[in-house]
């Protein structure tokens, strides 16, 4: 603490996040080596639970990257237990009312702002200076998915929820929503549109706009689109697509 | 049952290995995915226990894909065990004398050629026909690792040494032993030299030759030059390595 | 893929389920040798976890069994992250109303049929053909229980709740709910009543039922009365009363 | 069963509580060595999930200590689960109405008081004489946490809950709620005013009231108060607290 | 403390003995509700390790069996890692000399009688009046199996070292080592002649001899025949084989 | 890297070190806060093994402490293990004799000072500068435990092992060597003059000598009178001592 990865989003810096599906700390350390601003461990479609999350919060605490969840869905329970452990970000799938954005940011921010119950257990170790609490509420960044019609119908309200750092797109599950098949890095044209609403609105707000990408290559576009959260590498792809190209070199 | 590895080296093909660091089922089977023909659980350098391995051995056991253990070191105990587990092969580490070289035998042989202690556990469950027993003494590879002075002084003993199916190539350990620095993919002349004396030795026995590798592309050569078992991949390096190269493509 | 399970039902054959309660991958092992149509994982009421799950999954994948689980409740990050996990099918407790019937299709079925995020991690590895998310929606059994009365009252509801594929009766938690004792293979009248309606209900609507049983003798009768779902075994119980048996044998 | 900690609360005694914060059964018998009356898992803010609390509650079933859980929220899932899994003391955070401590409630009781479903897999197996069902609803404490001023709005009709054993207080969380730094073992008068009025309202019902302490010498006073269930001690804050004592001695 | 087992020797009965396979504590509770005398963890072929073991030891704690461990190898680390967590007994695989049986021995035993080193750091915790040093030496069990030719040929001087209990036979490597197929619950006479020569050289001395057995009936036998320590039931076997019981009468 | 123990010791100051037996990553990273100058994980008797250990190493990782590792015993394959897996200070069980002096170095140091296996696969991701391999021979501690009778007839050939840094005293087991009970924190006069033999032995020779402590008011005679190395906490003591503490408060 303070959070680079909200320093970087104050200095209009995108932030570039790694995504840790693989439940184990070693595993994590080799991503902490890559160099991201930030992980993120995929609670909602890794393989991860609680125990493994605190795991690798153990093992890249001593790198400088920021440590953040993908939290398995909008339920305070688990969200307060990430954000003892440490988490200095959330992000939350199907935030699709302004009922769940502001059930999102009770869980994630300490009374007056929400409703956060007190006890930092691990996140405390790591705090500095006055204290964990002093500053976690405006130090741990609170982003909600928006990844279905719903979602943007309701976005203003979404986006006016007091509380909120910003939103992060989900792709695969846009597309579902709009009748598309799930892939990531995608280029329909009224995808795209959705994307530059996403980006307007936030920026008219301050908040910023994140994006869940296949590749680097593709998410080399997407900051230059506006994006400020971008996630480039999966560590289970990295395994199973390196796996993938290595055989295929040695059965040419 | 049979295994494959062995049938590989029965019809001269060299089988492409693929090397488990990180403890965790899951990578495992983003290993498993790639397509090689055997998979080896590290349990002497990387980060993996019994547990691990048996946790792998699972992961991957719906796969076409032959599960191998290089034990920490040469313990009857633990290469009891493993076996037990259903590993396939044992490449067994610093194999440096006749004497070592049975007491790896022993401890993956049953009576009357080693001394093996029954109970194959999980191992049992995945035999075929005739059950685990009738053929495990012919279907296990045991491999000893290769990778001193020493162990080229007694070469002839060890080779010799009935119930051994082949060597293994340690390239860094070897270096360090020759007073090189460790590292794998080598191209001094003394070490070229080396490899070729190994291939030729356990050619002329009916054994095979094995190496340890950091590329696809170095391995490739060495299948050229009469490796009949080339490990190509780490599921670490893999994490490692493509979360480097994803970061410096976000930050060119 | 496709579920086996769900093809034994078009073909109108019970299926024959084991319920894993042991947090073991081993143990899981033991249990898919049985024979078994499926095998259940019980998050419920069994010692078991998401991560559990997950390698008991892993263990059971080399064996021509369907995984299934028994989720601990009615909650979406939970049914989720199962069906990431390779799920084939999901039992849910407590279905009292249409209000949860839909809840939980909802968590299980992706748009348009239900709300299910994308993200088949695992399940994904183990898809073919045209993949994963092409047939889940079909392929995927979703299973509601049905234990109480309030369930009865409103039955018709949650019974044309589209997106479902059956019911599964919970006989201790039915009997409380009716004031009986808690208890398996039950033989009064008013509750053999109850489950000759639900299996007409389902019947009509070309849904099948299913029930848990303490013994195979009962299970069969219970097919023969028209349950196509029957679980007859648990692993915990086949160590505590194989336990309890062997030892008083000695004791005699 | 009986359970101790309600006899204890019948004959007018005070409960030294233990809270568990490691994920280590180890640790767990280590506490259990210091004479508590009852230990408390922390699933809440302690570094705890289901399995570490099963493990715990394994290591200390041979010690004359009662276990218990706060559980990490008032959902269904997990409490049913941690019952099952041998609680015979439930203590649930953030209880702020009527409706809360209902469901809180019907989580942990049998009809007809509750809605839990039957299957106490591990529970059972220490339930005695008629077994565990017989007396489950009179034996497991169910205490529900009050530490908001919400709560205190609702306090009558929280009180007024049937099923309720009594209730806990959180200071940390309610001085937030007030406005004021969260600590424990606190001493503005407005907070000892609001104990009282606590203690006097549940010993108006026949029901238990409770409270975490940072300290024995400040819980002691709070048993002169009234308080009739007293955390004392943190596994966590012992190591913590320790180390950073002998090293200073060291250092002086 | 002190040990039942001991104790049942000295009266002259016969112990009976479960086997646990399954890394599980919650199995291990299953076992310990059969009423052995005595529950082993098979850390040799069993799916055991370590922590597992020490799990399971935690597990058994409240139940009046006595904890044992079959180590994986005569290896002194293990050996004092186990005695340290709590077993009571100790079974030592492969003891083929009088040599081995004193390394067992010594690894076993405090000084004077060995050189077993001081931290019982879980063990004392339930150690009783004037400590668990003061009678380690005279509870624990340490017992040698005896399972091959050589062992045979060694038995006078195995028998005679000072500090052992008993022995333990391990029928399906006594049979490898004889030329005969592994199996429990053997019949050759050639092997019955070998039973009983070990019975009379154990009885004459004062030592208790125990076998192996694959069913409480044969087991029943073994006991008739003098053996004192017999093992019934291993906890895989009964998940293993009860589910394919169970399945056969549903596919009847 | 470099190493600040051994800075320490050059510089002639006394290394204050704790002891990790809980297999906790999170009470690792409790005692981390401590600020002791190491923390040695204690795979002997703590209830440690390998994967705990990894664990703790990655818990304390960011935090400016010395890891260090107890091993199990003189066995190079688990020496080898931890030291891959980060450990900078190994302290090794009953080295008695020359030769087992002798082994530890061989398992510590790389060649040409020891046959240490190359394959760092965590600790080379804390290196720096020109990397691990260049400066681990020099940054590892490698330290011998004196801790019987015949370790110090050997004393002087012990001593003059090439490549050890120091030993290590275990008053337990001396004391159980010379016919006195195991305790710490000894004053038989006998075993001062050990001490004090100890302490100029190895002063003459420029290695360090340690002692294993009770209390950090022991630990402090112990550091005046020449000890390099103190342990003076155990986490697990800290829990059990700190429980009894508390509750006797509670008691009074």
């Amino acid at each position: 603490m303070p959070n680079p990865v909200k320093d970087a989003w104050k200095q209009g810096r995108a932030v570039v996040n790694g995504w840790l599906s693989i439940p184990s700390a070693f595993a994590a350390e080799m991503m902490a080596k890559g160099g991201f601003d930030a992980l993120t461990v995929d609670m909602q479609h890794g393989v991860q639970d609680y125990m493994s999350t605190v795991a690798c919060f153990q093992a890249i605490q001593a790198h400088p990257v920021v440590p953040m969840v993908r939290v398995p869905w909008n339920e305070p329970g688990i969200i307060g237990k990430v954000l003892d452990a440490g988490a200095m970000g959330v992000i939350c799938p199907m935030v699709n009312t302004a009922a769940e954005a502001k059930a999102l940011v009770d869980a994630c921010r300490y009374p007056p702002i929400g409703l956060r119950s007190f006890g930092p257990i691990r996140a405390a170790v790591y705090g500095q200076g006055s204290g964990y609490f002093a500053t976690a509420n405006e130090d741990v960044a609170v982003i909600a998915m928006i990844e279905t019609k719903q979602a943007l119908e309701n976005l203003t309200a979404i986006l006016d929820t007091p509380g909120l750092d910003g939103i992060y797109v989900g792709p695969s599950d846009l597309g579902l929503s709009h009748g598309l098949v799930p892939k990531l890095d995608r280029d329909e044209p009224e995808i795209l549109a959705i994307y530059d609403r996403l980006l307007a609105e936030t920026k008219k707000r301050g908040l910023i706009c994140g994006i869940h990408n296949g590749t680097p290559e593709y998410a080399r576009t997407m900051v230059d689109r506006g994006f400020k959260l971008v996630t480039t590498s999966n560590d289970s792809a990295l395994v199973a697509l390196g796996a993938i190209r290595d055989v295929s070199i040695m059965r040419k």
